[in-house]
């Protein structure tokens, strides 16, 4: 096994869709993990990331904050310990509305190594 | 997309492999999940889950305590803010040696759904 800090990851800012005041960390990437890759995204206060889609769905924990998450039908409240799940293809974009950072980790499949 | 809070799941007693003080909930279960499951394990201090291995690795991110993660080889102290990754047949367990609640998030493949 092996283990390291999520604080020690790089991070990088997340600039695609219009997305503002952003940082993506990814804390087991495509390369270490064998099915899927757990990111850690932090938006600063008044931060989001814009409506887009692809793919690879997502499995989210909501670590610290609190958040719209919307697609293109529909807006939701989201907060710490929430868990939320965005299908394949399926739109949607977060944006921070709290006064404090929203934190969330984020799986994805790593389609290239699932053969799909 | 939908949301669920992390509170509102079911918990389970663990009780495999002599595991004591230890639930589980399956925040995104088999049937939910695509190709990955996330479960969300609450150790009570004192508590443990004992030596076991299983095909599926584990991607883990420690959300509150302290705890021993240990294999049949080695043994390594872990706490909030940490990211564990236990390849597929390593044998592990965890033993939580803090005074508060050791609570982690574990993603496992849904190798039924991936056709391994």
């Amino acid at each position: 096994m092996w283990v390291k800090h999520a604080d020690d990851v790089d991070k990088k800012a997340v600039t695609d869709y219009g997305s503002t005041k952003t940082d993506i960390q990814w804390l087991i990437d495509k390369k270490e993990g064998l099915h899927y890759a757990m990111r850690r995204f932090t938006m600063k206060p008044g931060g989001n990331i814009g409506l887009h889609h692809h793919p690879e769905e997502h499995e989210i924990y909501v670590l610290q904050g609190e958040a719209e998450v919307f697609s293109d039908k529909e807006k939701k409240i989201v907060k710490a310990g929430d868990v939320i799940f965005v299908p394949p293809n399926e739109p949607h974009g977060y944006k921070n509305i709290g006064a404090e950072d929203f934190v969330f980790l984020c799986i994805i499949p790593i389609l290239e190594k699932l053969g799909s």
